[in-house]
């Protein structure tokens, strides 16, 4: 590890670890957010995906990509990925004692309640990140009387890798995941239990690829007037504030690099991995690693 | 190893290996073709799919798969993923010389040529099956004159573990994936090039359980009369030819054994895989394995 001289910033990259190429959405959003930092992506595309795995094997995998991480020299680890955040933080937290551990549930949870007037938030996340109940819980933490209510939505993770963004299949996913948020028969607007969401959280890196469609679904549904929040901003804005608290942001003119790790095929991972990016990623610059 | 006695049969267990739970269909159809054998089938659930993984990454996964069925006394190996029989069956019958292991891949290009009248043959697998060849390799080695379409289709996955077998979502998304098997525009039937397949494989052990909606959308695009073939009942029944030939068939009497491994989740192992294998899944009769 590089010495860090106190007070003049530290130049070494970001680590963003995901299970695949989702947390590029978060990724995009950090250089937005902070484009003097240099950072360091590891997907773990070979065991993709984390949603449908056991909280202890999500575990598990994390542990060894952040190792993986950790002794290449970040400063700061931020974890992009939903399931690994729900489930996976406190383990780091403890390995890593001192490194700087972000996730995105708390980031999300905080635009939620941010968001919302009426409390009652609806949660579009993976099979795993919905079981483990994470985003209730950060929910509940910042607004007790929220009502949350959790979707699994586990084709929009095909969907997104397959590209199928816009058009009738994506649509009638989104129909079908999204028909039971609208308030049931008879219900009034307002009235508990009945009432639907007024602001929907996109717990899964994936998702925010499907936006306009999981928008114009809830609009079918709920009607307008819903606002649809995703963690990839607030999560960037948390990661500045904790790098501002300590002293870690990069020194003015420090160069910006990028690269990128993945455990399996780092051609699809820079195929794949542009559209969620929003740039392309050279397969070149995409190490092939192993666990 | 327990020693076998010449022309007394095996007792011994069929090892079935696959991805996840898809290869429960060619346990099902094993079953009902050798009913006195027993099985031990071996479902990697931790690192499924395997079908968006590059070959070296499968090769690797599935030999630790295969190592821990033959330790377990195994006399033959059933691999009932499509994506592992296309690209690691020399790999492992090098590593196990003398212990019989059979594909999919063969069994189900043989059901295919002999269903195929005009030799146009579509395949609908996933992208590690498609971009392999293997299928293509294995049809044009029976009839040289085939001409095999590959298919990737990789929401089906997602929809036969969603349990979306039927609906408005897996209409949509087969029509989108069949779409192009239609004849050109202005193409007539039969001319080369323009013609449509008249036969599909179903060339991952997850689609059987989607045939309904398959042959409702080929039905559209290309019209009746499109013969539908997936290769469990084929490798069932060259598992029977391979075990009676090498005289490993079960002496009649044995108890037949049925045992299941998992690297993930017991609980969704059961409640998923009931759909595939046509019966109930005991959760305690999965064993939470590791490797």
């Amino acid at each position: 590890m590089a010495a860090v001289v106190p007070g003049a910033g530290d130049a070494r990259a970001i680590g963003v670890f995901d299970s695949g190429v989702g947390g590029l959405t978060v990724l995009r959003a950090l250089r937005a957010e902070l484009p003097g930092e240099s950072f360091l992506y590891l997907g773990d595309t070979a065991r993709l995906p984390y949603g449908t795995k056991s909280a202890h094997t999500v575990v598990r995998y994390a542990l060894q990509a952040a190792e993986e991480l950790v002794e290449r020299g970040i400063k700061c680890l931020v974890v992009a990925c939903n399931t690994a955040s729900a489930s996976a933080l406190p383990a780091m937290r403890e390995r890593f004692g001192g490194l700087p551990v972000i996730g995105v549930i708390e980031p999300g949870a905080a635009a939620a309640v941010q968001a919302s007037r009426s409390g009652r938030i609806a949660v579009l996340a993976t099979e795993g990140t919905i079981r483990g109940g994470a985003y209730t819980r950060a929910i509940g933490a910042l607004r007790a009387d929220a009502q949350v209510t959790g979707v699994a939505c586990a084709l929009f993770v095909a969907l997104a890798e397959e590209g199928w963004v816009d058009g009738p299949v994506a649509d009638a996913a989104a129909g079908r995941y999204l028909t039971p948020l609208g308030a049931a028969p008879g219900a009034s607007p307002g009235a508990a239990g009945g009432a639907p969401p007024d602001t929907l959280v996109l717990g899964c890196t994936h998702f925010p690829v499907l936006e306009p469609v999981i928008a114009r679904a809830i609009g079918q549904v709920i009607g307008p007037g819903v606002c649809i929040v995703d963690s990839a901003a607030t999560t960037a804005a948390a990661v500045r504030t904790e790098l501002a608290a300590r002293g870690l942001l990069a020194p003015a003119g420090s160069p910006a690099t990028l690269g990128f790790l993945a455990t399996d095929g780092p051609a699809r991972f820079a195929a794949v991995g542009a559209r969620f990016l929003g740039e392309p990623i050279r397969v070149d610059d995409v190490e092939l690693i192993d666990f």
